[in-house]
């Protein structure tokens, strides 16, 4: 396919206008989409990748902001992929206090996009995955992930960065719990925002407590050279403490290059994307056979009526589906 | 199978070790656990099934042994199901100040059984709906069911309860950040525990003021006369605020009846739960095949040494395993 090809290639330049037709290749679940990230994937794995995760309202896309300042001050080219619908980035960062984030949307060197997390269930998360490698391949030396997480860890998104941040601030009483409860995973590193709030130091009080108690299950597994999870007060607003998480992402990144966690955890990663896109391809496969075959009403009218438990319905669709 | 007939049998009769059996061959996935509750199911459908969602630390498991006891001085029989890591229902419920929780062992109307959340993604939640359906089959007129949940919904557990009760307290910043940015469902019914903390009304005013902007919403919808989220003020170690509880469990319970809703949640429920299961049969499936052959390594290798894209990677696992 020519036109296909001349289009892998504009991307492979960083052509701005060929990545954004390729991720909307790739959003609408277009043939065209995926081979085209076949066709760039050998190129790709040279991108550094942060994902900025937190309840909604703590500052991850201002802080995102500060960060993109400081990339491009030092040269770099950044890209910006928000999954969090409550984001000023999907809602266009151009009202009130996020006109700042606007300045970005005119330089050449910030790519910013962002995907609706809603309706989308499984496709979505498919799609931010190959997102990011397209993004990668097109020369993006920089890239944030933003999503919007307040509790259990799923497979996710995010868990394809290479560096984790939580993104917390005063009143994230549910945040602070679940990581104690260990219902939420602990992040490489943890960023306590809106730093200016009389309460922030509380914060970093419990989240210390969370993080050495943390530490010491981790020191009994023998891993006593691991990575002490940093703590950073930001006032993103202000740009106040924004070096110090430029430097602990940097220190973050030196430790895994040194210790080879990187490949390790790119490689982890990788093998749960193919996993996850396998699953995603069942699972749509078999709601598409679903819609279409009357059949399948009556099994579940069935299950309704009582008369066939749920488990039976199930095997029954799979050999319906040949998926025995 | 004979033996197992008596058992089906047995657990009908409402006979607790039966019941208790039946479950952890549910959990172990045994043959004779799908079995059992295929067997059963016609007789399920009577139970009324709550859910309490919330954060860790909020006091659900509090909560549900308070309901518990005026469940049962209506002389209802009662079964718990926690799926909170942090419960202590999960973590046996004898220590501090969770003492109170252990009078309901020694109840032969009380049923408790917990759940791990770790390791068993996607056969955890299978686990929980068949356990579900035991404890209905089993005579169980009231069924609590406690998750951990302090954000996006997911397909869960909690979406197959005919209320859905999320638990919050002063310091649940987060919770109230993600209902108002509408990552998080409203749910029927929203408990502010803790209530003698002097937060708590700041709390309330807040939860407040997110419902009323979702009515407002709502009623745009058309949906004038939908149902209108209670916002209950509870001590759960006191036992102030259980009786209004109570009543708001019930009123819910006459709403979605008398409006035939609780036949269409059911009946959405079940169809979610069938597809949930043949889902995570696939993965298991293709998971199992994974780890058996040394093919797919090779595949695997060539993603992480970017050659082979992840979806092609994904496309070609598909192949191997027969489910094209």
């Amino acid at each position: 396919m020519t036109s296909n090809q001349s289009l892998a290639q504009r991307l492979l330049a960083g052509d701005r206008r060929a990545l954004a037709r390729a991720i909307s290749l790739v959003e609408d679940d277009r043939p065209e989409g995926w081979e085209l990230v076949r066709e760039v994937y050998p190129r790709t794995g040279a991108a550094e990748i942060v994902g900025l995760t937190g309840p909604p309202g703590a500052g991850k896309s201002t802080l995102i902001g500060a960060l993109t300042k400081a990339r491009r001050e030092a040269g770099r080219t950044v890209a910006v992929l928000s999954i969090d619908p409550s984001s000023p980035f999907t809602q266009g960062a151009l009202l009130g206090d996020r006109i700042r984030l606007s300045e970005h949307f005119l330089d050449e060197g910030v790519f910013i996009r962002s995907m609706a997390s809603r309706g989308a269930l499984g496709g979505l998360a498919e799609a931010a995955l190959q997102t990011a490698l397209l993004l990668d391949a097109a020369g993006r030396e920089d890239i944030f992930i933003e999503t919007v997480g307040v509790g259990q860890a799923e497979v996710d998104i995010i868990d394809h960065a290479d560096t984790i941040v939580l993104v917390l601030m005063p009143g994230s009483g549910d945040s602070v719990q679940a990581l104690k409860a260990g219902v939420m995973e602990i992040p490489d590193v943890i960023v306590v925002n809106k730093a200016d709030n009389p309460l922030a130091d509380t914060l970093v009080r419990e989240v210390r407590g969370v993080l050495s108690l943390a530490n010491l299950e981790r020191s009994h597994e023998g891993a006593a050279r691991a990575w002490r999870v940093p703590i950073v007060k930001t006032e993103a607003t202000s740009g106040a403490g924004v070096a110090e998480l430029v430097s602990a992402l940097a220190e973050h990144r030196a430790h895994i290059l040194a210790r080879d966690e990187l490949a390790a955890r790119r490689r982890r990663n990788l093998r749960n994307e193919v996993l996850a896109i396998a699953t995603s391809r069942m699972r749509r496969r078999l709601e598409d056979e679903l819609r279409d075959d009357p059949d399948v009403e009556a099994l579940l009218e069935q299950v309704v009526q009582r008369r066939l438990d749920p488990a039976s319905a199930a095997s029954a669709l799979l050999e319906r589906t040949g998926a025995r």
